[in-house]
């Protein structure tokens, strides 16, 4: 189990209940993951944080897929297990490909590589780079 | 400066030249940025990371420009200055419009929020995300 | 298990033995936790880790609740889920309310929002900030 | 410079001059620091990153002080270089004294090490630590 | 389970059952262990990470302990929990005693303290150090 | 400058010039570097931050060299800018060559690289590797 309980609709508060509702009405299903269930022990951080993330990751000039993507690079650099569990899950069901798959975790071990190289040798940013 | 000097043409021996004239080839600019300078000081180590990153980076299921934001926002997770900056320009030299920059900073500030929250409460896969 | 096995009271050396004596009188119970008995296998590293983890966390300016939600903060950060399962449990004999609970990891959250935004821009430290 | 430019007042949109008022109001200052001339490069994400700092910052059941030292907890495990400094200088700002900032500094330190211990050696946690 | 199946010898292509025979031959065991069988999802990925990992942890001027201790050292910084395992596992294998790998994790640790110490404090880099 | 200011020895406390003092005699040079005269703020953390350095990387099982090669692995994969230029000097003071430097890159970015695509798949840890 985690630092706090997973809570049940039965047992978290009015504001956070409706949270709930609205991820089951966006997402067109009942099921509430874990993340919100843990997050419901403060409703004000649910609702700050489920508004905020439909905002982002919903239409844009980006691909809602690409910004899955982007979210599965983050988590896997800083190493959030559920985060890569549960974004991998929503990429897959966004239309993700083995072949898509494959070329974004070449491209986050690419990255990763040359981070280590570029910070090892503590190289000095190109002029050309900056804004 | 960086932990190495970086060299110039006349300093690096014939294989680490073959290397920039390569890069030059594939990129059709003159310019050799600072991090295949320092790398030159072992001449394997430079080629090994050229040919994957060319490799990783061309052509594939997923558009160039989508790979270079995955990779700024694996380089912005390890907080490494340089790649940001390289990454930036580069992506920028793919078409990637202010509003699309905007998208991935919220993206990337999204995953970064939600990855401290996971972690802080420790929360359990759900069963339905694992393979 | 881990990368060592955790060594009970009969298996540790006398010196490792002493500090778990000390752990369990500084901290008023016949229980150690895993730490120190993986730690054990080194027991000059045992020693110093719990003598300077006791000057460290105990009386001091700071409040020791607060000590242990900076400790929460970081390890968060670094991802070591131990460490936050075993800080948040002190935390929470010392006092820490769900309320509390919840401040905690919304700043947390913002921090690593904004730690991300401010590395994908590379924003230029203000000179008032500097010391 | 960093990957985008500074915005000055004159040259940002009406939606992100009204955000700078507002910061310039609650802060009681004229002065408006780098990241949200950075961020106003795109005013809806300047918008939402100011509303929620304002709130999860604000007063609560943990004191504004107890709450920067947390951010800068953070933002030193993540490495990030501005917000360690822009963080500091607000703490100092609300009355962190030498003598705290020290402790604050050990226990990042002490934090730190032992989350690489805990690491190194793959401690399970404690049945007695789990929710 | 992971976010991918690990995938048998039957299950695997041509391709990357020739690099699983490599693997057998080079180590002189029967057994492939679970990275590879993950990886083997995307042949070509799995070719070429073998195949780098199989040069750089080879014979050269450094130990091959060496280099699985500064392997071990990278994973626990970056919190890698599988990574940690199997080089701890590799370099027993290669001979690391105890008291080795208390002496690694102490700096390790001591590693990790002074880099939170140094980011906190922002320390400028002195002159002499620059290459 | 960083979040402090660099004391002098004229500036510092007697206890921190003992420290100092310390530091000279075991360096064998007059030279004190900025990390030390940052951490002189604090005099109890610079003794205990010191006196625990000097006793971890002191003479052991694990050669001086190694053990600066551990700590620029750990400096890396944490990017702490400072950490790595000080001990990139130190182990090319204890006779680090241009080879093993890059040797240490090259196990430096495959470990980076393979961390990324095992947390990216989130591997299962085999039951071989475990304690």
């Amino acid at each position: 189990m985690g630092t706090v309980s997973l809570l049940s609709d039965e047992e978290v508060s009015a504001e956070a209940l409706a949270v709930f509702d609205d991820i089951r009405a966006v997402r067109g299903t009942d099921y509430v993951n874990n993340f919100w269930r843990a997050l419901a022990h403060d409703p004000g951080l649910l609702k700050a944080t489920w508004e905020r993330l439909k905002e982002v990751m919903g239409p844009g000039e980006l691909d809602p897929l690409v910004k899955e993507m982007i979210y599965i690079a983050v988590s896997t650099a800083n190493g959030c297990e559920y985060c890569v569990h549960s974004h991998t899950a929503a990429a897959r069901a966004k239309g993700m490909t083995t072949t898509q798959h494959g070329e974004l975790l070449a491209v986050i071990g690419m990255a990763m590589q040359t981070n280590g190289l570029v910070t090892g040798l503590q190289v000095e940013v190109d002029d050309a780079f900056r804004a």
